[in-house]
This record gives structure tokens, sequence and C-alpha cells, in this order.
């Protein structure tokens, strides 16, 4: 099928892909002054004394916010606000129909991260929840961080952490496929952006000492040339080894390759320079940085990617369905790290270890138990934590 | 019914009064790169190139933000925003029921004018159309006026315009009850808030040219002290025969009283000082400037009011969800007072000569022939003044 004749056609009938319904009845008067005056007074009222039940009496329990600015949607790049409201609407039909999270979708017209940050606070009290989407980096981190500090609801960049939960119960079933222990292994990651800086931090809380990041100009070390912020920090807790060089040097004797990145930056002489039993996540779209075939052939044990048409999808719908679902559940003050360890390993649990195979090392999409396992593992998370306010 | 009792206990139960729904399939595959990745890509690209394309695309095309700070809820006051919450969901229930019009509520922290209008126009490309709401005068008047300046989309304050619209529609067949003219009565109106200033604004618009008005100190007139912009403004363009006093002085010899200020502040004998056959709408809520059997016995000869247990409610809900259908419907890129007093006509064109009487001069709220016919008219006159879009 073209994907994308179809995709223009279907979206020009559909005219929105989400909509906004009642849930309640308003056909008669006696219905209208209970859903509306003069009995919707005091609802409010009792919301004036403890804001704490606007949870209660409104929507926002299971109501999260697709904000984005449209500066790095998709593989697309900065295409702006209103172009990647497609894109929005999608991830919150996937929110709906994965979850059950109501999800609206958020254009900001403008890209810079002060306006951004002021916007998504001024509209926060309609939502339980911010998911940040498609947000160029280093701005992400720092809108996200912002927002972290200064509301009270979760606030979780899908680009970022969506991918690094994947990418970690990924790694978690790949690993037992080759034998490995996740406190020996070295990582080679590609691409330093949001779901490369998200996914080299949750691997080294999880335990992973030995991380070499690379850029477009090389390896990522302490004291290279013109490193934003953001990569700065990323160097100071990466390449321990103190290596310099390319991806070809990075991916030497590498465990494990994570490529977010772009396309055919990786060929087989580098797989084959990787350690014995090499785990290979190109998860480049729509183009991996290698492909599935010339990674096998050049000795990759294990191999996932981003696309729907190779095994092993490290798709984001695994994640961010389950973990707001889950976070409402016990309306979660924020999504910690321990939150999405959670999710990772609920994830990875979710194939026994007589399933396992090394083309089915993470569930498909619409395997119905995904949501429900990692929503029931977050909840548990922010109890324990005690994120949780309810 | 304990109205008060009922909402809360339902408000509880619903969990929410609105939802955000999928219009699409994703349980398959192709679905899902149909709605999503990798298809949803040649959409963004289009509207990238041509933003009116959004309209096709997403569903803006039908959407409306209904926006508060929660300044001015129903007759609670300066609530806040949170606790305003419930009457917006409400509101947006009313836009889906009767104007088949997709609402989301956004409930702005702040309560400063720039604030508020930054925050709308950085979220408004997820919109249609803004209608803003509950927001206290005379903010209200600067939010509005700033934001339909600044946005290319409809912005209407329905306590302002959709009180002004239903005002006029039942003023039209009140003085054919009557049998007077729009061009010879003289109006007394108590209250120059924001219902006050768009209801005086838009009868003087249709041809009224004696109107006065009354606030808790008297009668406005230029050169009172304390007057702020808006009633500097209100006083400039009305009182033409230079009365001073209070609320009793304004009603002597008016035609007709429109009330939209506070409960009782009219006694039997003022309605008796009015001209041969006064129309009286006392339309403060939930308790009227006088009850409907004072003003009969006190020699009025039409009575209207905000309340549904009376006749003739002179109710929003007939003009908000047909103005903003209609506006949609041509994609209009603002709400003109063409527009409303088109909508006016169609409301009052609803009751036929046969059918008008005194206690039926405007449509129930649950007419189906309601919506439709505002719409149409909305629609009608948007063209007629070149302001379609499509």
């Amino acid at each position: 099928m073209d994907y994308a004749k179809e995709a223009v056609k279907k979206h020009a009938e559909w005219k929105g892909k989400i909509e906004v319904v009642s849930r309640v009845p308003v056909k008669t008067r006696e219905e209208l002054s209970v859903a509306y005056t003069p009995g919707v007074a005091q609802p409010c009222l009792d919301i004036q004394k403890d804001p704490e039940l606007s949870y209660t009496y409104t929507r926002r329990a299971n109501l999260v916010a697709v904000v984005t600015d449209g500066s790095a949607v998709l593989g697309l790049g900065n295409i702006g606000p209103l172009a990647g409201m497609p894109v929005m609407e999608g991830k919150c039909v996937l929110f709906k129909e994965f979850g059950g999270v109501d999800a609206f979708p958020i254009c900001v017209q403008s890209q810079n991260s002060e306006d951004i940050i002021r916007a998504v606070k001024e509209i926060s009290g309609s939502f339980g929840g911010i998911n940040l989407e498609d947000i160029s980096a280093p701005r992400c981190f720092e809108i996200e961080n912002r927002l972290k500090a200064e509301l009270d609801i979760p606030v979780f960049h899908d680009d970022q952490h969506g991918t690094a939960i994947v990418t970690l119960a990924a790694l978690l079933n790949g690993l037992k496929i080759v034998g490995k222990k996740m406190s020996d292994i070295s990582i080679a990651v590609s691409g330093p952006g949001s779901a490369g800086s998200a996914i080299t931090r949750l691997l080294l809380k999880y335990g992973v000492r030995d991380v070499v990041m690379c850029d477009r100009t090389g390896i990522l070390y302490t004291g290279r040339e013109k490193l934003d912020w953001s990569k700065t920090e990323l160097a100071a807790m990466t390449n321990k080894r103190g290596l310099k060089g390319g991806l070809k040097e990075a991916m030497k004797g590498a465990d494990v390759f994570v490529g977010v990145s772009g396309p055919g930056l990786v060929d087989g002489d580098m797989v084959k320079s990787m350690a014995k039993d090499p785990i290979v996540f190109a998860m480049a779209n729509p183009m991996p940085e290698i492909m599935p075939d010339a990674a096998a052939a050049a000795g990759a044990k294990v191999f996932g990617s981003g696309r729907s048409d190779f095994a092993n999808q490290i798709n984001n719908v695994l994640a961010f369905p389950g973990v707001f679902k889950g976070a409402f559940q016990v309306r979660a003050k924020a999504i910690s790290e321990g939150m999405k360890i959670a999710a990772a390993e609920a994830l990875a649990g979710l194939i026994s270890a007589a399933d396992l195979k090394a083309d089915y090392i993470i569930p498909g999409p619409f395997d119905k138990r995904v949501a429900p396992a990692v929503s029931e593992a977050v909840a548990k998370a922010a109890v324990k934590e005690g994120l949780n306010r309810i």
C-alpha cells in the first residue's frame, strides 16, 4: 500500500482523527439542570474549597495534553506546530485506543522555550498530565525539566522516555538471549538527541557502566569543542575509557549498538568489529542505521528497529499509554526513573522464557497485555516511591 | 429535585462530562500505518506547504476552545479557573449536543489579561474558534478585542454576545406582541457588565435610539465620576436625554426593561412607571430583578428571564452552538455584528405569527429547529460579508 497516498485520502475523509464527545445526557430540563446550571454550581464551589476535587468532578483525572511546537516531527524536522497536528492527533488516538487515556493535541505557536513553558503552565489545570512530543533537542530537555519542577502533574517527553523505556525492555530480553549482564556490557549509542540522551540516562541508572555516545562529529568526550550543554552533560557521564574518533571507533568491541540517528550510518564491518554475539538496535526511522539482513550477515545475534515490518519493533506505543494510565490510576505527581524502569521490566516480563527468541524480545503493538501490565507496574512503583496522591 | 446535591453525586459518578475519543480505526498494522506513521507524514507536509489544509486534515475545522480564567463564573463570582471547570465542561457538552460542535475546556491559571491573551494565542492553532467564558468585565472586553484583532479565527465571548443575540431575538418578538417599533422604543438596561454592554451595543446597532444604562451607583452619563473605560464608552453612546438618578429614574416611561444585574432590584411601582404595555426581561440568575407574577401584576405585558421554570427563557444555549456551527460551516474569519443579528432574526423567526404569544416569544432550549436555523443564518451572513474562507 502507498501509505502516503492512502493517508492523504483518509485524513481528508476523517475530518480529524479525534473528537470531543459528551459523557452525560442533556435531553431534558432536569438533566440540563444537573449537568449545567443551576446544579453545576455546587461541584464548582466544592473545587474552590478543595482544588484536588477537580480530579473527581472533571475529566482531568484521565486527560493528557499532547504538546508540540512542531520543531522535530517524526523524521520530518522542523515543520512547525500546525503541520505537526496530524501526528499529535494520531498520538491522541493511540493514547485512547491502547491505554483508555483521553488525550488532546495542543500545538504551541512559538518555538521559544520560555513561551512554551508559559503556555503549558497556563493551561495545565485542564489536564492531569503533559506529554511533550516532537520538540527538538536540547530545548526539549529544558522545557521538560522546568515543567517538571513547576507543575504538580506528570510531565513526560515521550520521544525521550517512551523510547528509553522500550529500549531498556528490549535490551533486558536481548541480554537473556546472548547471556550477558547489564553491568558487564559496553554500549555504543549513535545520536545524542532526545531519544539517545534519555536511553543513555536510563541505562546508566539501570546499572550499565560503559556507554560511548556519538553525534555527527564523532564520539562525545569532555573537552570536545562546541558541545551544547546537553552533550557536555552526556560526555561527562559516558565514555569512561576516554575514546575519541567516530562511530567506527565507538562500536569496536561494543556488546550493544543503539542507533537513534540516521539511515545507513552502520555497515557490516562495523557490526563485525563488535564483541561476540552483538545486539543491534538500529532505530532510525523510517530507514534504520543498518538493515536487518546486513546486520545478521555481519553476525548480529539480536536485531531491533523502529519498523513494523521487521521483527522486534522498538515502538513507543508499548510505553506511553500504559505509563500515563498507571500514573493516572494513583494520581502520581510525576513520572520517576523508578516508574520508567518498572514499565520496562513489566514490558520485558511479558515474554516468557519459553517464548523468548532472538526475533521475539519485545511484544508487538497489538498485544493486549501490554498497557495493563505497564500501567499496573507504573502505578505500583509510584506508590512505592510515595508519588501517589490517591 | 435538589439540583446541588444531585449534581455533586452525578459529577462524581461521571468522572468528567466530556471525553476525547478516536474517530479512526487502529486495530491493524495497516490502519496504524495510515492514521499514524509512516502515512501521517504526507498530510503533515501538505499542511506545511498550505496551512489552510490544517482545516482539512485535523479536527480544528469543527473545534472550539472554551476558555475561562474563572473570574466571573455563573453567579458565583471569582472562584478561579479550576473551580470553573465543571461549568466549562458543561458548556462543551452543550456545544456538542446542541450544535454538533466539538468543544474543549481550557482553564487559564492567570487572571492577568496579557497572560490570558498570550496563552490563547499560543494554543490557537489547535482550534477553529475561541469561545471566551465567564471572564469578568471590563477585562473580558480587552481580551476579546485583542484576540479578535490578533487571531484569524472567530473569537466570541458568549456571556456578551450569546446573551445579546438571544435578547435581541426575544425583543424582536416581544415588540410584535405590544405593537411597537425598534426605532421608537426607549430601553432601560440594568447592569453594564459583559452582557449589558453587548446587549446595548447590539440593540443600538439594530436601530434602537434610546437606551439608558444603570450600574449600582445609578444611571451612566458622560462625566460621572469613577467610570472605567468601558462604562465611559457606554455612557457616551447611551442616555441621549441626559438622565441622572437611579434605576427608578431610568425605568420611568421606558418601553423595555433589560436586567442583567442582581436579584430583586425592580419592584412593582417601577414597572408601573414604565410606558404602556411594558416588556420586562429580568435576566439575573438564579433570582431575577423581579419575579414574573409581580411584574405581571404591575402591568408587564411580556416577561422573560434566564430561568427554565418560567416562560420565555432567554438562554444562551439558543445561540452559541448554532453560531459556531454556522461560522465553522464557511470557515468564517470572525463573528461579525451582522452574523449576530442574522442569528437573532433566525431565532425570532422560528416562532410563527400564529404561535406567537406573550408567553412564547422565544423557542425553548430543546427545540430541534434552533441550531440548524441559527447556523444557516450565520453562515449566510458570513458569506454576504465576505468573511467566509470556504
